[in-house]
C-alpha cells in the first residue's frame, strides 16, 4: 500500500521472509485499539471531522470481526499495514486514508508491543505469585521435613524439605519484582513519535497515552522509536524466572532418582519408557531444564540484534517480537506447570529423616557444641574432622564410635567422655530446634517467614490489580467513547 | 502407550508442554523409513516372521496416508508412539506389537534425525552452491567496476566490486565445507544402541544401517543415544553462514545508502515507509541481520541445553529438535533470498569509480611507487601521510596539489617534480594494473579466481549428488523390498 | 587449612585449576571489613572475649600491611582461607581459631561480592551520569544542528544531532535506573546464613548488617549462599549499557566515514594505519563495539554456570568473580571512553545542513504540509512519492522540480503551483521550527529536554552520594570501634 | 610510528584502551620469525638489499632479548608496531624502514593467530589423546564394573562403568577430529595481502607461505584479512571439548555423592569445607562445569563480534585475540585435569554391583526373555511394567515376588512358574553377557572396542606429529637461513 515510490510488488519469497503477520496476530487487538485512540484524539483536536472519525471507527470494528487466517494470508508485510488497507478500503480514501495522519508504523509498533507486554507481564506476575502461594503453602504442610541439606553435592548440614520450598519462594520474590519495576519503563507511550522526528501536526501525545491507560511518554522522538531495551529487560526478566525454575528442577530431578528418593511426581506429571517397563521418568522437570536453556538463547538473540545497530529503526528490530513471544510462552508454561508438579508431589518424609539420621550431616552441630564448651572453633572442626574420617573408615555413623575410639582420634584436646554425649545428643529434630539464627531452617524461624512472605504476596497481589484495572479502566472508557460515536 | 507402571494419563497441561509432535512431523517420514528398515531386519534375522512383517508394513504404509493434523492432534507424547499404536492397531498386538522389538524411542529419534538432516544437509550445501555460483557469475560481469575499499569503514585501497563477491564466495566454500564434513559425522547410524544399553536379540545393526544408506555406526550404545554434537555441529555451520551472510547484508546496507549509493537493490527486494514517501529500505538484509542473531541464540540454546548434561537420554534433548528446526529454515531461507537479492542487484559503476578517484585511497599506491624509486617504506609512509595531511586540510585531492606545496611539505625527502608526476600517473585504473600479488583485484588475478572457484563449486557439486544417490538409492531399494512384501 | 578429613594437600595442578586468588584479590579489603564486623559482632554478643577480639583485629590489621603478591601466591584456594590462616598464625589458634564462628566461606564470599559491587554500581553510577551530562551539555551547543536523520540508513525525517544525543541520554538513564534499583538488591546482608542451613550460635545478623551498612538481610539461608541473581542482574545491567553505546559507536562509525562526514573524531582517539598514509581510523568505537560482544558473551557464561545448578553452594560460583570483574572493567571504561569521545568531537555543522537541504528528507513535510491543505494522508503520502520517483530519476532535488513535472506527477489531485510553493518553502530550518509534537527535535521541545535532563541527572547523583555515604559512614564507625578496640 | 597524518599522540586512556600488548605478547614469536620470513623473501626477489636483510634480521634477534615487560609498557598499541619500532631504531630507517614493505599488521596479525593456533591446535590434540588413554586404560581395568545405566537419572539398563569411560572417549574423538579438520582451514598464510587489496611490489606470497611452513594460502586478499572463521571454529571446537567435559563431570559429581557413591576422587583433588568437617568437594569437576559455561560464553562473544562486521579489517577484531587465548587456556587446562581425576579414581565396584543386583533395571532384559519365548515385545513390556509396579509398591525386588503374586499380575498372558524362573535367572551379570548387539557393554564387544580405540588414537597421532614436524622443520630450516645471513 506503501509502494508509491516502488515499481510494482515485493517479490513473493522476499514477502514471505519480510512478513511477520504470523507474530503481529498476537497485536491485532492492540493495533485496533491503539488506532481507535489515534483517531479520536485526532477528531479532539480538529485534525479529522466527526464524519472522518466515525468511518474509521466503524471500519476498524469490521477489522475485529475478520477472519485471521485471512488477514495472516501474508498479502501485507505487517499487521498494521493490513488494518489500514482494509480501513482505507471500508471507509474510503478521503477518511480511511486519514487513519495514519501524524503516525507511523515505528511508533505504532513500539506502541502495540507496549500494550501486549504490559498485559504478558501482570499476567506472569499473577502465574509467580499462584506459585509461590503453593510453594510457601507445602512448606506450611512440611515444616517438620527434616532431610539433608547439600552443597557441592555432598551432605552439608540438616535442614527441612519445607526450607528450601521457602528458598525457592524467596528468589521467585526477587523474580517478581523485576518484572514488577520493569512494567514501569514498558508502561510509557511511544505514540506521536512517528517516524523517527515527531511531525508538524498539532496532535495530543499525553492524550493518545492517557486514553490507552499509560502512566507517562518516552518522549525524545529518536529514543521513543529506537529503544528496545524494554523488550530486553522484560526478556531478561523471564529467563531469570527459567533460571530459578531449572534450580528447583535440578533439585527435583535428583530428589526423584531412586538413590535420593525424597520426593515423588505424581503419575500424571511423569513419562514412562518405550522400551523399561520400569520407568518413571520426570520429563517435565527435565524440559523446563531444556527451556531455560532456550530462554537464555532468546534474550542472547535479541541483545544481539539491538547490538551495534544505528538509531532509528531497522528492520532488524522485526523479530524481536518473535523473541519476546518465545520467551513469554515458555515462562507462562513452565511456572504453570510447576506449579501443579509441586501441589501434587510426593514427599517421602521418612526416608528423607533416615538419610539425615545416617548421615555426617550433624558435623557442624557436634563442632559448634565443642565451640560453646570453650573451644576454638578452627580446633573443634578439626576434631570433628578427624572423627568423621575414622568412623567413615571403618563404615559408621559418628554416633556409633564408642569413647576409646574417640579418645585415640582427640587425644587430650576434649574429655572424650563428654563429647560421646555431644554426639549422642544431636539428631536432626535436636539440630533443628538448636539452630537459631535469623533465616534458618529452624521451626519458628520458618513460621515467622512463611507468614511474613503470605503478607508480601499479598502486597504484590494488589499491585498487579491496581494497575490491571487501570489499563482496563482506559480501554473500556475508550470502547464507550467509540460506542457513543458509532450509535 | 506405554504407561504399564504408571496411573492414568498424563495431566493435559503436562501432555501439552511435554509433547514435541509438532516438531515431529518433519520427522514423520524417516520415522516410517526407519521402522520399515528395522522390520525387515528383524524378518531377515528370524525375530518376526514373514505374516508378521507383512502386517507392520502394511499398517506403515496406513501411517503414511494418515491426515497429519490428526496425527499431530496431541493425543501423543511424540511421533514414535504416534506411529507404533497406529501400527499395534491396525496389525494387531500379535503382528504390531513386534514393531518395537530390540529399539527403543531413544536409538529412535536419533536416527530419525540424523535420517533428516542427511538431507537438510544436502539441500543447503546445494542452496549453498547455487550462491556461490550467482557470486562467481556477478563478479565476472564486474571484473572492471573500480571501487573504494575499506577498513574500519575509512577509506583503504582501490579495488573493485567483484573483488568483495569473490570474496564472499570464498568465505561461503569455507562454510560448505564445514557442512560437507559434518556429514560425515551425521550419516552413521545409532539404531540398535536401545535404551542405553543395547540388546540380547541377535540384531544386525550393520544391516540396518546399509538399508538406510548409512556410511557406518556410532557404536557404543551409550554414545549413540546420548550424542548431540552432530546436531550441534551442524547448527553451529549454519550460523556460520548466517554469520557471513550478515557480513554480506551489512556491506550492502552501507553501499544502498544514499551516502555511499554504489548499489541499488531492485525494487522487488525492498520495502516502503508508511510515512516517508521517499523511502526505499534494504528490510531484507537487514532483517538476515536479525536472522544471525537468531541463529546464534538458537545455537547458544542448543549448547547450552546439553551442557552438564548426564550421559544417557535425558529429556531436555527433546527440544533440540525445535532448535536445530529452526536454524535449518533460516540458513535456508536466507541463502535463497540473499540469491535472489545479488541477482538483481543493479551496480553503479560509474559513481563507485568517481568516488575512487575523489579519494586518498591511492596513497599506498603512491607510497609504494616511491618505494621502487629506492625509499624505505617507513619514510615513503610519511611522505605520503603528510601529503594528505595537507591536501585535507584544504580539502583538496592529492592530483590537486602543485610542485610548491609538495615541496614544502616533503623538503628534500623526494624529488618534487618527480612525485606530482608520481601523484599524476596514479588512477582507480592504473592502480587495480598495477597490483601483482597473488590474490589482489587486479583483473587478471580475478580472472584467475573466477575459473578455479567454478571448477571448485563444480567438485562439490559432484560430492553431494553422489552422496544424494547413496541414499536415494538405499530408499529405493528399501521401497521395492517392502512393495514385494505388500504384493 | 581445613582439610582435617582429607590426606594430604591438593595436587599442584588442581590448586591452580581451583585456585581463584587472583580474582579474590580485588575482595581483600571486603574480606578484612567484614572480618572485623563479623569478630565485633561475637564480642557484642558474648561469642569471643574482648582479648580475643584484640587479638584478632591486630592480625586483620596485619593482613592490610601483607604483600598482595604473597598473599596471592597460589597457597590457598581463596582469600578467605589465605586471610584467616594469618590470623589464626598472628593471633593463635586460641583466639585467631574463633574468627570463623557461626560463618562458612558460603555466606562470606557473598557477602564480601555485595559489599564489593555495592561500590562498583555506585562509581559506575557516577561514569554514566558524567557521560549523561556531557551528552546534554553537547546536545545544549548544537541545539541548531540540522540533519538527517535515519531509519533503515535511508534518509528519513530532518533533525538535529542534538537531538540524537539526547536520545543517547534518555536511553542511559534508563541504564542508570536499572542500576540503581538493583544496589537495593545487592545491598542486603547474607552472613550468618553460615554454609547453607545457619547456626545453633547466638549470632545476631542484624547487627553485621548494620556494622557494615546495609539496608537489610537476605533471610532464608539456602537463599543467601545459592543466590547469585544479584551478580546477574548486575552483569545484564553492565551489558545493557554496553548495548547502548555500541549504538553510539556505530552511529559514530558511520558518520566518521568519509561518505557521511557529519563528525569528526579528536586526533587523540583515532589511530592510523601501518601501510595507509591518509587513515583516520575511529578505533576506540569499533573496540566498544567488540566489547559489547565480549559483555554479551559474559552474561550468557554467567547464565550459563547457574543455569540448573543444584541449591546450595557449588564450587561453579567460584567463576562467577571472574565474569562479573570482566564485565565491570569494560563498562568503566567504555564510559569514560565515550564520554572523552564526545567532548572532543567534531561536529561539522555545514556538512550536516547541506546535506539534509539536499536529500529527499523533507517529504514527509510537505505531505503533512498537503494534510494541513484537506489532503488525506495516505492520498498525501501518494502524491510526494510519484514526486520523489519523478525527481530522483531525473537525479534532481524536489525543489528543482518545475510546475510542469509536478502537474505530470499528480494530476489534478492537487493545484501544482500551490504544491510547487510549499515545496520551497520547506527547508531544514523551517522543517524542525515547525515540527510541533512532544519530543521533537523542535529548538524549544530541545530546550526543554535539556533543561528537565538536568534536573534528573541531578536527582540521581543525589541519591548516588547519600548511598555511597551510608557505607561510608558505616565504615568510619566500625574503623573507630577496631582502632578503640586496638589502642 | 605511523601517525605522520595525525596530531600528537594517542590519549593516554585511549592507548590504554586500544592496546592489545598483553594479548599480542603470546604473538610475539611468531611475529618475529613472520617478520624474518617476509624479509628473507623480500631479500630473495629483490625488494631489499642482502645488507639491509642482515640488519633487519640482527635487529629481530635483539627483540627476542628485549624484556617482555618493557615491551608491553602500553608506550604501543600492539606488537607488531612495537617489534618495528624496534627494528627502525636499531637498524635504522634505511633499512629498518624497509621491513613492512608490502604487508600490513592487517595481513600480519592474522599471519601471528595463524601461527600461534596451529601449535595450540596440535598440542591440545595431545593433550586429548593423552586423556582418552586414560579412559580407554581405565575402562580396561574395569571391564567387569557392573553398574546400572541411566536415562532421565532413572534406573535404564544394567550396564558397566568402563561402557560409560569407552563412551567418552569416542566423543572426544569426534571433538579431536573436528580440532583436526580445523588446522587444514588454519594452516593457510594470509601473508601478502597487506591492507585489504594486495601490492604493487613484486612479493611472492608462495615463499613466504612455505619458509613458515603453511600448507597453501588464503588467496582473495578482502578475505585474507577479514575472515575470522578459522577462529571462530576453533573456538567452537574448545567449546565441545568442554561440553563433553561438562557431562563427565556432571557424571562424576553424581556418582560421587554419597546417596550413588560409585567413585570417589583422590583425597588431592578434592576441596575441604571452612565449616563442615566432614565435607569432600568434587571442586574441580564442579569448576569444570562452569568453565564450558565460560567456554560457551567467549564462544558468543566472539561470533557477536563478527556479525554483521563490514568487510575488511575493523579493530572489532582485535578482542578476538584475547577471546580465543581464554578459550584455549580453558580447555588446555580441563583436560589436563581431567586426566589426573580419572587417572586417580577409585572405583566402588562392589557398590555399583549390589545397586545394581537391587535394581528394576533388569526389566528389558526380562521382556526380552520374554520375547524370546514368542511374546509380542510390545506385551512383554506391560506383563514386566505391571510386574514392576507390584513389586515397587510392596519394595520388594522383581526376584522376590512369589509365584502366586507373578500369576495375580500376568494371568493368563505367560506361564507364571516359567517367569518365575527367568526372573531368577536374570542378573547384572548375566545380563551383560547376554546383550549381543554391536556396541553393547558386554565384556568382549569392549575388548574389541578398546583394542579399536587404541589403534584409532595412534592414528591421530602419527598425523598430528606428522603436522608439527612440518612446522618445525620449516621453522629450523628459517632459523638456519637467518643464522648464515648473521654470521
Amino acid at each position: 500500500m506503501y509502494r508509491s515510490r516502488l515499481k510494482g510488488k515485493l517479490d513473493k519469497d522476499a514477502l514471505k521472509f519480510l512478513s511477520s503477520i504470523s507474530d503481529d496476530l498476537a497485536l491485532l487487538y492492540y493495533d485496533i485499539v491503539g488506532s481507535e485512540a489515534h483517531s479520536v484524539m485526532l477528531y479532539e483536536n480538529g485534525l479529522i471531522k466527526q464524519q472522518e472519525l466515525k468511518k474509521i471507527l466503524n471500519a476498524l470494528e469490521g477489522v475485529k470481526k475478520q477472519d485471521l487466517k485471512k488477514l495472516a494470508s501474508e498479502e501485507y508485510e505487517d499487521i498494521h499495514e493490513a488494518v489500514e488497507a482494509y480501513v482505507v478500503e471500508k471507509a474510503g480514501m478521503d477518511s480511511g486514508g486519514k487513519m495514519h495522519t501524524a503516525r507511523s508504523r515505528n511508533d505504532q509498533v513500539a506502541l502495540d508491543i507496549r500494550m501486549k507486554i504490559r498485559d504478558d507481564i501482570n499476567d506472569i506476575c499473577r502465574e509467580m505469585l499462584a506459585l509461590i502461594d503453593t510453594l510457601v503453602k507445602k512448606a506450611e504442610q512440611n515444616k517438620d521435613s527434616a532431610m539433608i541439606m547439600y552443597t557441592h553435592l555432598q551432605h552439608a548440614q540438616i535442614g527441612t524439605f519445607s526450607h528450601y520450598l521457602l528458598s525457592y519462594a524467596d528468589a521467585l520474590f526477587r523474580d517478581l519484582d523485576r518484572l514488577y519495576i520493569c512494567y514501569g519503563r514498558v508502561n510509557q507511550s511511544p505514540l506521536g513519535a512517528c517516524a523517527i522526528g515527531g511531525t508538524s501536526i498539532k496532535i495530543d501525545r499525553r492524550k493518545t497515552a492517557s486514553l490507552l491507560g499509560f502512566d507517562s511518554l518516552v518522549e525524545n522522538s529518536i529514543d521513543a522509536t529506537t529503544a528496545r531495551d524494554f523488550m530486553v529487560e522484560f526478556c531478561f526478566g523471564l529467563a531469570m524466572i527459567m533460571l530459578d525454575l531449572s534450580r528447583v528442577a535440578e533439585d527435583f530431578v535428583l530428589w526423584s532418582s531412586s538413590e535420593f528418593n525424597y520426593v515423588e511426581l505424581a503419575d500424571e506429571f511423569t513419562s514412562s519408557s518405550s522400551v523399561m517397563p520400569q520407568k518413571k521418568n520426570p520429563c517435565p522437570l527435565e524440559l523446563m531444564r531444556a527451556k531455560a536453556s532456550m530462554s537464555l538463547g532468546l534474550l542472547m538473540s535479541l541483545m544481539g540484534t539491538v547490538k551495534s545497530l544505528p538509531s532509528g529503526y531497522s528492520r532488524d528490530l522485526q523479530d524481536t517480537k518473535h523473541i519476546l513471544w518465545q520467551s513469554i510462552s515458555i515462562a507462562k508454561d513452565s511456572l504453570k506447570l510447576m506449579r501443579f508438579i509441586i501441589e501434587s508431589l510426593k514427599v517421602n518424609k521418612k526416608i528423607m529423616f533416615e538419610s539425615a539420621q545416617n548421615s555426617y550431616a550433624v558435623s557442624l552441630d557436634i563442632a559448634e557444641e565443642l565451640v560453646k564448651k570453650g573451644i576454638a572453633f578452627r580446633q573443634a572442626h578439626k576434631i570433628v574432622g578427624s572423627l568423621v574420617k575414622t568412623a567413615s573408615d571403618s563404615k559408621k555413623s559418628l554416633a556409633a564410635l564408642n569413647e576409646q575410639e574417640i579418645k585415640s582420634v582427640i587425644g587430650k584436646d576434649f574429655p572424650a567422655e563428654e563429647l560421646a554425649k555431644i554426639i549422642k545428643s544431636v539428631d536432626p529434630k535436636s539440630s533443628l530446634e538448636a539452630r537459631v539464627s535469623l533465616g534458618s531452617p529452624n521451626p519458628k524461624e520458618q513460621e515467622r517467614m512463611i507468614s511474613d512472605r503470605k503478607l508480601k504476596a499479598n502486597g504484590y497481589r494488589k499491585g498487579i490489580e491496581k494497575r490491571a484495572k487501570q489499563v482496563s479502566d482506559a480501554f473500556d472508557s475508550l470502547e464507550k467513547n467509540v460506542r457513543s460515536q458509532l450509535s
